[in-house]
Order: C-alpha cells, then structure tokens, then sequence
C-alpha cells in the first residue's frame, strides 16, 4: 500500500506528516513510526505526526517522537500542521485542545493554558513551581510549567555556556519526573527577549523547541523577568511568545514544507 | 519548478538521487546539493547522485558529498543506481568507468581496477603503498589504494577499540594525502572474513563504505591474508568483494529504496 506524506519543519524541528483525515492508514505502532522517523533507511524526522478525524475539533494530532514513543504536544509541529490545514482550526491534542491560524510563512497557535501545580507538571512530591529548592551543579532553583508536556526551566547568566548534553539527561531521568521532562536554559537578555537552548525529553539537543519557548516565557512572565510579550530566540530562530496570567499562551513562528512523497508501507511495517 | 527524487540507501548509507537522464535539471551547485542533503530542513542524504546522458556510457553519475563537494566514487551509490537501473548498465564516474548488474535485493558492481602507484593516490612523495613507513599511535605501515577515491588501510587487532572518531580526522587530514584520504581501520577475522570501519572524507564515521570495503579487501588480497573472494562486514551490514591481481574489483551488496517525492526547487536555490 503506497502512503503518501508531506516533510515540513519549524527552525529545523522536522516532521514527516501523514494525513488521515480522509483516507484511513494502516495502524500505526512504535516499531513503524521508528521506521519512518530514522534518518538513513526511513524518511527520517524529529517527530511523526498523524492527523486523523475529531469529534470535538476540525482534526486530531498525534505526536510520535523520533523513539516511537506518542506525546502530548509539539509546539513545532502544530505551527506546520496549521499552516498545511491554511485556515483556522481547532486542533485535537493529547496535551489538550488548540487554535492555530496559519500566517504568511507559518502560523499563530493558542496553545492552551500553562499549569502549575506540582501534580500538574508532574513532579514526584508537592513543591513550589515558581522556584523550586532543587539543583544540579551551575542549574539551580528551577521553575516548572506544563504547556501540554512537562518543562523545568532555568535562568541562567550565559545560556550557551551550560554543559547541556551532559546534565540535560541527567535532569530528564531525575526521580523528581516521574514521566521525565524537557529541560530549558534560559537567558533574560531584556524585557522582551529570551535566549534558550533546550533539552528536549527523548530527543535531546535541539534546534528549536515551540513548547520549551511557551513554557520559559509563561515562567518568565510568572517571575515578572520579562513583559507579557516575549520573542525567544532559539538556535533554529526566533518565536513569539504572548501570555498574561490566566489566559491562554499565543505563540507565532515560520513553518515550513520541505518536501512531499509516498512510500511503500510494507517496508515499514 | 516542481523537481522529482528517489530515496534509496545501501547498507544506511543514504543518497537522494536526481535523474536527469531524459529531463534536464536546473544547475546543480554547492550550495543547492547541501540544502538538499540537511536532514533538518532538506531531504537529508549522506550523498546527492546525479543521473545524466553520457556519450560513453549508459549514463554518467556525478556524486555530492553532505558538504556540497563532489567527489569521484561511491560503492553504495552505485549498487543503488544499478538496481534503479534495472537492467546491465555501463555507468561514467569522475573516477573511471564502472559495469553493474541488478539483482535481487541489490546489484554487483565491477569497480575497476584498483591503482597503487602512490601518485596514483595521490601521496605527497614516492612511497610503496603495500606497507608504508608511517604511522599514528596504534595505527602503523597502513597500505594505500586509489578505487576510484584514495584510501588508506590499517590492519589492527580489533577495529573496534580504535578510537577512529579521533585519529580518523587526523589522518584524513595529514599532509601526507594532497587531497584527504579515506580511513579504513581492518580486521582479518579469517581468510574470507575482515571486519571493518571506516572514516570517511568529509563525512565521518559511516555505517558503511562500498569503496573502502573494496580497497580494504584488495590491499589484504595484495598482503595474501585473504583469499580473492571475501566477506567485508561493516556496522551497516556485509559487502562481498572478488579481486584477482590485474583484474577489476567486483563488489556485491543489498540496496533499497525508501520513498520517493518531489520538492520545489526555488526553495532550494
């Protein structure tokens, strides 16, 4: 059975898409969605994304990271997937519902409300989200927040010094995150810029994080560090970043199609 | 303008292939062969082939490396376009001339004849490239051959305890080879057997090299450690190589394809 599928990205953060919204696909595992994700003998992708039919929205998302592991959210993708849907939409999330429009070279996308409580993000036992008694080496006093997956955030002085391949995994897999967590470092270079690298959960260093920028920006909003309307600037490029305190988070950024293609599914599964 | 490819791959190794045997393309330069070949924001390729007319050859193959720069000979490329092919096929290479034949799952390839003279290396200086006098700390008196691309060849112990992520770059570098050489790290399991790794020019650490399986089982073949027909096994899988002293390299592999699509060249330019 031939599928076809279109590759996008969002600051080099790629997905290969596959739309079954009308037509129905074989069902999809881990092994297969590894498959596809691996870069040499697949499509190769950061994440798979599976748009089907909603009962609630106009489609649902799936995410499937590049392990064939499902996640909630993907501020990147959801970008992309709003810009190939071309108008407005309700979108059907594992980490809840979401509104994207697409704009001229991307998409503006409200991607809920953050979540605060220690059960929320989760954390393992109750603590103090907005600056927890915790650290690892030069990263400490973090706040947590969960966009539709869980952050820890870090303020430090030179975002890009941080040893971020090494205490990034070993933050992820700390006890204190009983579903792991993406772990940011954040620099507050004026009331209105944010500079962050990001360790994301199960995939590690990347370009950009769409979620990572909503949950650093909510964080430094919540400690007062910045305005209510923030461009982070991520090694992949620029996001805006606009919340005010109980409110929905907007985040608007470029997205972008690579490529499109078919593949036989036999070879895949 | 709306541009077809083919994905394929030979042992992990991948290439995005480009025919313009019977459609013209628009110019293909450094810059648009490294946007094709980003994983991120590309297709992502190891190598781009290009596919055109030749006046002495079924049709000429031109081969990009990931950094844009184009080189002269690709083993696993070659199997691959053999089996897009589909049928007995002569193929001109800025490296000589090759002869393939389709078979199932893959192709078997005459290679031609290997050089060893060592300004046929190229060397700096005149040198006997059986067993050279050089060496760089546990890696001594490589061999040297010229399959189409130079190739330096080390017999150790165990390949896998060389830390060739290190001396690999080092090599390739040395002032010894005017143009870089290829690093191929060996071992003799038995005399139709050799265990292999190879540092690639300008692309690292590979999970399979066709040309340096070739040149790996030449030199030992040149050393009588093997027999003429031998199973070169590399991390991405086995390659089998039969060589006689005056005659041409025949290689003989497994090759795929992965997906097949189209992008916009304008995005690309």
């Amino acid at each position: 059975m031939r599928i076809p599928f279109i590759k996008m990205h969002g600051l080099g953060n790629d997905f290969v898409v596959l739309d079954a919204r009308e037509n129905d696909l074989p069902d999809l595992n881990e092994s297969i969605a590894r498959g596809i994700a691996d870069r040499h003998t697949g499509i190769g992708c950061d994440q798979l994304i599976l748009l089907q039919p909603s009962d609630s929205a106009d489609f649902r998302m799936r995410i499937y990271n590049h392990d064939g592991g499902e996640v909630g959210a993907c501020g990147n993708a959801t970008r992309a997937v709003a810009m190939l849907h071309g108008s407005n939409a309700t979108i059907e999330t594992d980490g809840g519902m979401l509104a994207a429009s697409p704009r001229d070279g991307g998409a503006s996308v409200d991607m809920g409300a953050p979540r605060f409580d220690w059960d929320a993000i989760p954390l393992a036992y109750p603590m103090d989200t907005l600056s927890m008694p915790v650290g690892w080496e030069m990263l400490q006093n973090p706040g947590a927040v969960n966009v539709g997956n869980p952050h820890v955030i870090f303020f430090v002085d030179d975002c890009d010094a941080v040893p971020l391949d090494r205490l990034g995994p070993e933050i992820e897999n700390d006890p204190l995150f009983p579903v792991r967590v993406n772990v940011n470092v954040a620099t507050i270079e004026d009331r209105s810029r944010i500079r962050l690298r990001v360790w994301e959960r199960g995939a590690g260093l990347t370009k950009a994080c769409g979620t990572g920028a909503c949950a650093t920006a909510v964080h430094a909003m919540r400690r007062r560090l910045v305005d209510s309307e923030v461009t982070v600037a991520l090694p992949g490029g620029d996001l805006q970043i606009a919340w005010s305190e109980g409110e929905t988070i907007r985040m608007t950024g470029p997205a972008s199609e690579s490529f499109r293609g078919s593949f036989e599914w036999d070879d895949y599964a």
